[in-house]
């Protein structure tokens, strides 16, 4: 059997601990971790039996055994890493969402168009979840009818803050912290892949009801949202196929996402209605009913996990998105014979980092929104910020192509 | 045992079968009844064996033994009857919403304000169901804590054009029609109700998605909205009770309404979360959970209805709701010896007509709203449109208070 890639992680973070089981029991190996202080990354490495452990980030790219990098920390220093690692030649899988914003998943877009002999994806798991990739197929072959009119989506989940660690990234919204950028990426992501459209046009309301818990308290003040009701206006075709038809008003989608201890246990159900029926994916199972007949079951989640418990931080439905995810990965090489060779087909469906950079023009949008109380239309950036708002810079680059 | 006071009923809908059968019940005597067409009149009064029938309001209006109105008819006449009736001296109970618009609903708090000793309430059932008084009363009580974050409701129910009259005012927005009206005038009802507070800033997206039915095709159209999201702001207290205290930014309510013979069976939830909890009404039974201990049942709705089947056009809890507002009016005429005598106090907590003019301004704003793509105040009119809209008129009145 072929030797698959090497894997380097970079994160300390409870997702680490639960993928690199999953990537062991998938055939790869592990051979380096990093982490954000030595004692961070040692005390991982020796609880997962990682051999090499590091808090310098060439450590690990530089590394000959290193051919596929898990970019699993803190949103600040994804595009920093990812960037370097396609230039050293690493393939790269980068956790939602692709940086901190825009301007950084446009850094991560244009290595990834320099360097597109590797491998770029972005970890939105639930493409790769059954239920959803089976919608996708219900959808395409018009289930719910021709006219699609809503997609409604609702997850409650149980605090984001990494309560463990006092005041850190996961508290700070600058940072990448809270509940839109964390689960609101996916969700994004999501409606894209089973639609075949982007947001054109959005209406956010976000909120940090929760600004103390236990650990951050007096003139620290959490500021990561842990509250977003969002309206989504899907106009834009990504390719050929999508569900908008002939001159269709954009397709609208109604978000509610909610982290609370209060709010109970972890729940998710996404439900597209349209003239002839309805879809709807609750946790990992997919229902439908169509023209008022009985409910039925399209498809049931009773795949064995080897890790069927789930946890707060990666609820069910995402654990086994990732653990399908790593198995295309394992396809993709598997079918190559020289070890960091692979094909695209087993991850053609994966989240491309220009995917990435969407959901985070998106989300800029909504935050806008949020903040002035006004729709906002969805702009994606093709220069990258630093350029865009310093005036002096764009007639500079300006006259450099007009002389 | 006293006699109660006769009844006139305006309407000839599904919901005039649901009540008269209800009145007698608690012991009220229907003695005539109005419909649009003199057939229609007399196709229920001979269902119903109710002995007068009419198409002439005025022939309900000036009967002697006809002592309190139920005004259940298309709601473009709900002010012109109801404000008619006061002047002859019936009490009046008018379904919801208050008229078409707040200028119609202005008329009738004008009436009502003219002649206090007769009674005057909009038909907002929900107000009467147990599990929302209950829940009024645990919110008072701090039950999910001091700092309430979010109201959310959702309601599902099946298509409220009324198949069987063809065209006609159910599928007709300015004729009243609609989820927003019908079903949405409840929830911002009973959302004030519940807090103590009224929407000041609102935003909402309203549609059409169903414009065409089995029988209204070709060059008719269906105007009447079957989906709405919208979110408030509550921060106006209605008086020294409510649920936002010190300095406290607004109160958010969320709401999803969609009427749809597609989306499944009816289905009501209205969720308050705090920062100690939450409590949830689903059908007519009351949840709560507190700290992260184990959810409880707070109200189980176990009570038999002489009618428990509900029926689509009116599900059970505002069925239920509705025998019990039936109720709380009998026990207001009860207490006094005269015919037409009533107290205030079993029926103190039925929506007013400021309530349904209020209603009405939240209707306005949002219908607005979902036109301009923008967040809108409410604004509640004391001068009637007319007067308000006519730049001449307005100033003639201006030339005659400071002439």
């Amino acid at each position: 059997m072929k030797m698959l890639p090497g894997i380097g992680v970079f994160g300390t973070g409870s997702v680490v601990r639960i993928i690199v089981p999953f990537l062991r029991a998938k055939g790869f190996v592990v051979v380096a971790i990093w982490g954000r202080t030595p004692a961070s990354a040692q005390n991982i490495a020796k609880e997962l039996s990682i051999p090499f452990y590091t808090s310098k980030v060439d450590e690990v790219l530089l590394r000959k055994d290193v051919d596929l990098i898990f970019v699993l920390c803190s949103p600040h220093l994804h595009a920093q890493i990812s960037v370097k690692a396609l230039g050293i030649g690493k393939h790269v899988l980068c956790d939602r969402p692709a940086g901190i914003c825009q301007n950084d998943a446009l850094k991560m877009v244009k290595a990834s168009q320099y360097y597109p002999s590797l491998i770029s994806i972005v970890n939105h798991s639930l493409r790769f979840l059954p239920a959803f990739t089976m919608m996708r197929k219900c959808l395409r072959d018009n289930y719910v009818g021709k006219r699609i009119d809503l997609c409604d989506v609702r997850i409650r989940i149980s605090s984001l803050i990494d309560e463990t660690e006092g005041y850190d990234w996961t508290c700070d919204e600058r940072m990448g912290g809270g509940i839109l950028t964390l689960v609101g990426s996916h969700v994004i992501d999501l409606l894209s892949f089973l639609t075949g459209l982007r947001a054109t046009r959005v209406h956010g309301v976000i909120r940090t009801f929760e600004s103390e818990t236990a650990r951050v308290q007096g003139i620290r003040r959490v500021t990561a949202p842990d509250f977003a009701t969002f309206q989504l206006e899907l106009g834009g075709p990504i390719n050929d196929y999508n569900l908008l038809t002939g001159d269709r008003p954009p397709l609208l989608v109604t978000v509610q996402l909610m982290s609370s201890n209060q709010a109970g246990a972890f729940n998710q159900e996404l439900v597209i209605t349209g003239e002839a029926g309805a879809l709807w994916v609750k946790g990992g199972d997919l229902h439908g009913r169509r023209n008022n007949a009985k409910e039925e079951c399209l498809y049931l989640d009773v795949e064995d996990l080897e890790n069927p418990t789930g946890n707060e931080s990666l609820p069910r439905p995402y654990m086994k998105g990732l653990l399908k995810m790593v198995g295309a990965l394992r396809e993709a090489f598997q079918s190559v014979e020289d070890r960091r060779g692979w094909v695209k087909e087993p991850v053609a469906d994966a989240a491309t980092f220009q995917d990435g950079q969407y959901v985070q023009a998106v989300m800029e949008a909504l935050r806008k929104s949020s903040r002035h109380m006004s729709w906002e239309r969805v702009i994606l950036a093709d220069e990258e910020e630093q350029d865009l708002n310093n005036p002096l810079l764009t007639r500079a680059a300006a006259m450099l192509r007009h002389p």
